[in-house]
């Protein structure tokens, strides 16, 4: 069959190579119909780096025609039309189940992770679960919504992710950051969740043009603290939701800066700096959130109601009362663990 | 009157100091019936850096009386009884809007902490809405509650806070590090948002005893790799939330390791260690959250859906089409930009 070959930054070629076949129970051999190019190759293809010559290239999203199923596979037979995901999730494990299947716990890193299908035919392992069925053939669909249907195996569900990811709901500001096929998804993303204003920063007329057909509110073009203030002048101030599609440190820092304090930044562009906590976290798609408590808002809301009605019964944690004149005490005893908090009696 | 004020590591002592007077029109002065050692102000007790002698001391946990108010006090009245939060929150911002009033857009950083509670009296500013009223007067209330309503200053805020960032919700499993009074609080706050179940990690019988009083199903006194198998042993796989109520790396790396993947991390320790990332979201109350898409989960949910009825046109970002031989072409058109997204048809 022929496959895309990765040969060298800037160049990849088309050769011959041998039909891929089953190998384990849960495998299905899968006729590409459609592939595509994903920002995330371009790496590769730009630098040359992490890839050897004559690899099989990293396309990785797909609509195909199930081939040939493994003795395991019970979800689609040959001849169904399939969207081929970029990850493989069982569908099964606490990740799964909790709707993070592009971090299966099952399928730790780069096992959970597609590849190779830049070719007439691919392998997808553990495909029982990740394969997802569409009604019917390709020739029964026009060509508009086969390239809709390809987005669904990458960046429509990526730009999905990081609306999903930043809690994007009814009445929200969001900005999105990137206008590549990521961003503009986020932007669909955001409508789709009833943003009421979204604003994409973006330099390319083009782009800013499918993004305000897609529900795009606004458009600025300047980046670094000229954006940031231009973004917040249109949304009156701060956006509560900023959606990171590039996954560069500046990108990050533009999310950063438009948000309100409370903010919340999902971010879906795989990070290419140096930063531990985002690094481990992205791969493990955990969310970090906190700061200072909001007293006020959580008191007047729920907690001073719990309290009076002695629902719950906070007050245990001070195990030891001073008067003021024996303030020292009571840091040093708090200090020494012989008590959790020192109440101070006036 | 009276103040407890910091004079060296180790020592706190009681001065008299004058009394605080009104300031602003937005000013109140508190007379001050209890208050109380936070967590926090032990970093300065034990090891004195950021602290001059004679300061004032950082106590910002206080039930009091209303003793004056300024002009634009429209509130609370003289008598009042009150909580007095750590925070000052306008109540009118975005930040606040969004219940973040911890972080106030108003008052930035150190403008929006208390200090100086462990005084007779003290001048509250930006009263007006951050203030808490209680009913009645405090010889209306027996001891323990009035310890619980202590707590609503900042704790049980606190601990609400972590669980309310780590969107704890009803089945969850909790993994609660620190056994303070805010990981004591946050075990309350785990079980009033309906968690299933409430690991606590602790090395102090009388703290897993509290906890365990408290609504926390199981105790863990192992820490690091032994800690985490022992908490995935007790959980039947990862943890859905971990909060984190100590401030060190240790306990972070702690929350990290007890998730599963997709897990979620509300941390309310104040960051003691290096990392930009956390440090600047955490003093913004930001929320950082991605990873790899669900692909498999939001087509089969609702994007496949939506794509076949025509409710969103994700396809139009593939601009440019190419056949398989023409591959290089295909990268280099979106490398240069000259398409959104290449698709190859095969």
């Amino acid at each position: 069959m022929k496959a895309a070959l990765f040969e060298k930054a800037g160049l990849v070629s088309v050769k011959e190579v041998e039909k891929p076949h089953l190998q384990e129970d849960d495998d299905v051999i899968i006729k590409i119909v459609r592939t595509c190019v994903c920002g995330s190759d371009l790496w590769s293809y730009a630098h040359g780096d992490n890839k050897e010559s004559h690899s099989v290239n990293d396309g990785h999203e797909a609509l195909g025609i199930v081939e040939e199923i493994g003795t395991a596979i019970t979800s689609v037979k040959p001849g169904y039309f399939v969207i081929v995901p970029f990850t493989h999730g069982c569908g099964e494990c606490d990740a799964c189940r909790s709707g993070f299947d592009g971090t299966c716990d099952r399928h730790q890193g780069s096992t959970n992770w597609s590849k190779g299908f830049q070719s007439e035919y691919v392998r997808f392992h553990s495909a029982n679960w990740a394969l997802v069925k569409v009604p019917g053939q390709p020739s029964d669909y026009t060509e508009g919504m086969i390239k809709s249907l390809l987005t669904l195996a990458d960046v429509m569900p990526t730009g999905y992710h990081a609306a999903r990811c930043a809690h994007v709901e009814k009445g929200d500001k969001v900005v999105v950051i990137g206008d590549g096929a990521v961003g503009q998804c986020a932007v669909i993303a955001a409508k789709m969740r009833g943003a009421a204003q979204i604003v994409l920063m973006s330099r390319h007329d083009d782009r800013q043009e499918m993004a305000l057909q897609s529900g795009a509110t606004a458009v600025v073009a300047e980046r670094g603290e000229e954006g940031i203030a231009k973004v917040r002048e249109i949304l009156g101030g701060g956006a509560d939701a900023a959606l990171e599609c590039v996954g560069t440190e500046a990108a990050f820092d533009q999310a950063l800066g438009v948000l309100h304090n409370g903010g919340r930044i999902g971010y879906v562009g795989v990070p290419h700096y140096n930063n531990r906590a985002i690094g481990s976290t992205f791969a493990q798609n955990i969310s970090i959130a906190g700061g200072s408590a909001s007293v006020t808002t959580y008191d007047k809301q729920l907690l001073l109601k719990a309290v009076l009605d002695a629902e719950i019964d906070p007050g245990r944690v001070f195990t030891e009362t001073y008067q003021l004149a024996d303030i020292n005490q009571a840091y040093a005893d708090m200090q020494a663990r012989k008590t959790i908090k020192s109440m101070v009696v006036l």
